[in-house]
């Protein structure tokens, strides 16, 4: 007798504070008998990292060691054998969690998995908290409001191409700094916007570091971003 | 004696769905001995709606009547009164959970509250999953992946502004459709990119609806969105 495929969960695990996990996030969580996350191939996983309090010793886990150069797009293989590995344990009839920093499809890695496996299983997608949420909320500002145009752009991209984007709305998230960080930091001052931006670090865990952008020092790491409200004077024009 | 002062809490209540709430949310939400939530002049309270289940009958509760004109900055005064009514709660020392759809400080109304009292009270924002992630999760499809940039659009913007911004985006998301829709629609036709757009409506509810805008029909609530990819051509230039 065959037994009827189980769902693959995306689920979003939010930005860092485990607290910030859904009910349904939770729920689903500890329920499954299957749990998979991504984990750099040296160090800790991230997302395990998050809900590790909440992991029971009788789930499977499933860590998906991605390489470490994230500026390069990851390995097909490395989500082909591991889509491969969990669509075994959905056949079983066996739920699998797929824990996602942030949101699973607001620039997360699930899509790899997702578009691998959502034509052949149930799939559920459970969004989360975004970074970008929990870095307005700890910067004690509003994000964006009203008619404000408000952008995402990733570091990565060029000056140009940058300032472009940030003439066109009137607040932003610059995301992914790394090693980008000084780059933009300077652009940002030629722009002479510096006073109008935040930096946010880790944002909701234990090590958060929020301040304004003048003030932060001349390394980032991965998890930080930039928000910059620019909209004060175009508020006065009452858009 | 004098009561140190109570709390103001900022409390993001997701799109729609209670298992949507954080568990922080939930918690604070559930042991806050004041609740205060927007209200339109006519009908029932969205945000309050989303966590009535939560709710006890020994909580303070405070309805903040707000105009119905959406389009128009929300009278001043309403939320004078309201801040002076939960001013005089936190004096007290009872902690207020301000509920707010979505995240607080995302596109929402809380930031009229949080500039009249976050100077003179302790305030907590707690970040909430925003109906743009849940509306992603509703179409099944990636919101904004790698170096994508992501634009959030309000309909009420002129069309050339609006394509102005579509055209420098990989991913988009057009917010407060209302009766700005049909324009809107006819835009992206213009723009050939009605194929690359889902319409999303009250996501995560009972009633949610989502599908190609190409089948949506000629009307759209104030609760919708269209969620754009236009990236496909431009992942293939390795961006």
């Amino acid at each position: 007798m065959s037994v009827p495929p189980a769902t693959l969960y995306g689920l979003g695990v939010g930005p860092g504070d485990p607290e910030l996990l859904t009910l349904k996030a939770h729920r689903i969580l500890t329920s499954a008998p299957v749990v998979a996350y991504p984990k750099p191939d040296t160090g800790e996983s991230f997302a395990r990292s998050i809900v590790a309090g909440y992991l029971r010793k009788e789930q499977e886990e499933i860590a998906i060691e991605v390489p470490m150069r994230v500026e390069r797009f990851p390995a097909a293989e490395v989500y082909e054998a591991a889509a491969k590995r969990i669509a075994a344990d959905l056949k079983a009839g066996r739920d699998v969690a797929v824990l996602c920093e942030g949101d699973p499809f607001f620039y997360g890695s699930f899509m790899y998995l997702f578009e691998r496996l959502a034509s052949k299983f149930p799939t559920e997608i459970v969004p989360g908290v975004s970074s970008v949420m929990a870095a307005g909320a700890a910067s004690a500002r509003p994000i964006a409001a009203r008619n404000d145009v408000f952008t995402v752009i990733p570091a990565p991209l060029e000056d140009r191409e940058i300032a472009t984007r940030i003439a066109l709305s009137e607040a932003f998230a610059i995301i992914k700094l790394g090693r980008h960080f000084m780059r933009v930091k300077t652009l940002i001052e030629t722009l002479r916007l510096t006073g109008s931006c935040r930096y946010c670090e880790r944002v909701s865990l234990a090590e958060e570091r929020v301040m304004p952008l003048a003030e932060a020092s001349d390394t980032a790491p991965y998890f930080s971003m930039i928000l910059g409200y620019r909209g004060a004077e175009k508020a006065i024009r009452g858009r």
